[in-house]
């Protein structure tokens, strides 16, 4: 009997790693642009790092956690996103110290969440994020916006829509607090008992239930958006001032809420507008976070970042139907006739990588067909063909798959015939 | 109070990240070269492979693995290796039916092991390995050792030493493991608890013991080459024929062996022979394993690949002292004078960001000084520099760091001129 794979995790297979690999890329690359720079951290984390990190009164913290004891009795938890062990770390390393700052980094790698596996949504999926750490200019607000737009744009997406709000500073988020409970209370029994319980903790939260979304009073809730100070007001000002300039379109969306403290100033989500996309149209979320450095146990310092599912920008795609512009081709296959060819193959496949040609044989004894039938298989541009009488003669034979065109050439030159004609590429 | 990175684990910061971005670059361009292609599995999978898949009497499932339970009842364990996880996917993703064979697939990732944390040993690290499964040709072995080799050689690796054995196939080992049961069993009071156990199960284990490894009866006990039946040692010659063919150097060592049932042939490791790498020396291994796939409930398929650890080629670079080519500069720093300055600089690096020009500007407030000496610190190429005149007379003034040449242009014109002046990179 087969073992299976774990329910809701996936096999990435040749075909489709390539689409990751290039995804992977392009953010990279952009990243190098802005100079946003790679960290890594563990898979697994204290638990005590999510509960803080990412907030005790989550869904995520309360019920999707893979959290287990490890041999040294030690409460570890696969990491359920990214932002809290990258301030962890920032903190554990005193990157606040570092010459250069803000401090911006980047980071791609799996996630975990014990949920109930649906299309597009796995146990564990892959994030790509970034965080700038260090810097209260509304310009990183911008730039951190403008780098996760890019990277939809530059993979091909065509409509992405950014959503903006503005959580404002502590003052603004402690009168709209007020303003909330003071709105929900006197009919909270009609809630369900998670925002009940919500009502006191962190009544934002209840603006984000799935289960009430269409009682009456969350059209009316009060919005944080008529509760910023000065100070805020202008901070969200000067943040879509920077993204008119940068030719960035917006909506600014009042119910764009985070429910958790640490959360202030500027929230965006990225959402994707096309049909057939299904219900799961957010594509990415990011926003600023200034008190997370001090609750994790750093100074104070300021903070903002995104992060985006690998696995929904590939729905995505397929919803815009666009294929990434990946080459799946191998420079020459090398067909053998007769032991002593066959023999002499593995040097010359050999000498081909060697040289940078991506280069193939026959490993299963097939015949002359059936290596000629594995060359086009694996979409070979040239065929180089080597018998027993090219061998005797120091020649092979070479052969252009697009063109047809076939020529004998000098056995040694095989690698520089072929360098030069795939130079082009 | 901060809270701590798990014990056995590292964060790979910036600075670091590069060279790990380096060496996975490498191995990958060369498994394009090479035509492998990436498999991406789950951080987990369920306990039951890894002990059918690395063995139950192994130290790895005996002792190593992180296993635990989740939401769902499922016995669960964070892969400690590679080479299950592929051959679980190719079994249940019915690959031995893909129309391209042998199947050639390389993966790279985090693996997790509960040992003891020290210098170089970590409890979660990161392998890179590649697994041809369906060939049987001794070619393919020559193959993966290769590539194996070509992946040290291209990062600059000096002082490599190829190890290689042959373990034969399942006659020549039957004959082999009887001799060593009456090698070792009149005498076998005087080893460790572990070998007198492993004298019935598994006594080619006995000669991997530490404990043991000084008793006379190792060195005296029977070699597998030895036992080879004339198939096997056929196939061991065809493969060191090829190596010496490739010019690959190796050094047959009787003493490799794979204590694993479905090993069989080619055994090999790459070791660093260079001063200073202290103790641990293997930085590679591999072979073959041609009972492995139905050992996991597949058809009967041959196999072979190999893993290295990417930490301990790290560690193998600075003890030979070698730099990775990895260049950090930024293509432009903008440094902006007066609030209009200040704002128009962030449409400037959005541009040039957009073609392709790396650009950073300050985010801290600081003052000229201030943001000359952030254009160092980051080591710009050039610097641009906008004040209040240049904005008005919509210029920009642009100093070359490494000539001090400095020039003003017409504002709109930056790009293009940067464009021009960096072109040969």
């Amino acid at each position: 009997m087969a073992i299976q794979i774990p329910r809701g995790t996936q096999d990435i297979l040749p075909g489709e790693s390539e689409k990751w690999q290039y995804i992977e890329r392009v953010a990279k690359d952009l990243c190098d642009l802005y100079q946003y720079q790679e960290i890594r951290t563990p898979i697994f984390e204290s638990t005590e790092l999510f509960e803080k990190g990412v907030g005790d009164t989550t869904d995520i913290v309360q019920k999707e956690m893979y959290t287990f004891t490890d041999k040294g009795n030690r409460s570890l938890t696969l990491r359920p996103e990214g932002t809290a062990a990258v301030v962890r770390s920032f903190v554990g390393n005193k990157m606040h110290g570092n010459a250069v700052q803000p401090v911006k980094l980047y980071y791609n790698g799996p996630m975990f969440r014990y949920e109930r596996p649906q299309a597009g949504r796995f146990r564990q999926f892959v994030q790509f994020g970034v965080e700038a750490l260090g810097s209260s200019d509304p310009a990183i607000d911008a730039e951190v916006i403008s780098l996760a737009m890019n990277i939809y744009k530059k993979v091909g997406l065509k409509n992405t829509k950014l959503i903006i709000n503005s959580l404002g500073d502590k003052e603004s988020r402690t009168k709209h607090r007020e303003a909330l409970i003071k709105h929900f209370e006197p009919r909270i029994g009609e809630f369900c008992s998670n925002c009940k319980s919500r009502l006191e903790r962190n009544p934002l939260r209840i603006l984000d239930c799935k289960e009430d979304r269409d009682h009456e009073l969350m059209e009316t809730a009060p919005a944080i958006i008529d509760y910023l100070n000065e100070e805020s007001l202008d901070y969200f000002k000067k943040v879509t001032s920077y993204l008119d300039e940068i030719g960035i379109a917006y909506t600014v969306d009042p119910n764009l809420v985070r429910g958790l403290d640490y959360y202030n100033h500027t929230a965006f989500e990225i959402m994707l507008d096309s049909e057939g996309f299904g219900a799961i149209t957010t594509l990415c979320g990011g926003g600023r976070y200034n008190g997370l450095v001090q609750e994790i146990g750093g100074p104070e310092t300021p903070g903002i970042g995104f992060a985006f599912s690998i696995e929904r920008l590939l729905s995505a795609l397929e919803a815009e139907k666009i294929e990434l512009p990946i080459e799946k081709k191998v420079d020459c296959f090398i067909v053998s006739l007769g032991e002593a060819a066959q023999d002499y193959s593995v040097k010359l496949v050999n000498d081909l990588r060697l040289n940078g040609i991506s280069a193939e044989k026959d490993y299963s004894g097939r015949k002359a067909k059936g290596q000629f039938k594995a060359a086009d298989r694996v979409h070979a541009k040239y065929v180089a063909v080597l018998g027993e009488d090219e061998l005797n003669n120091n020649q092979i034979a070479l052969k252009d798959m697009e063109t047809g065109e076939q020529q004998t050439i000098a056995l040694p030159e095989l690698v520089t015939v072929l360098q030069s004609k795939l130079g082009g590429n």
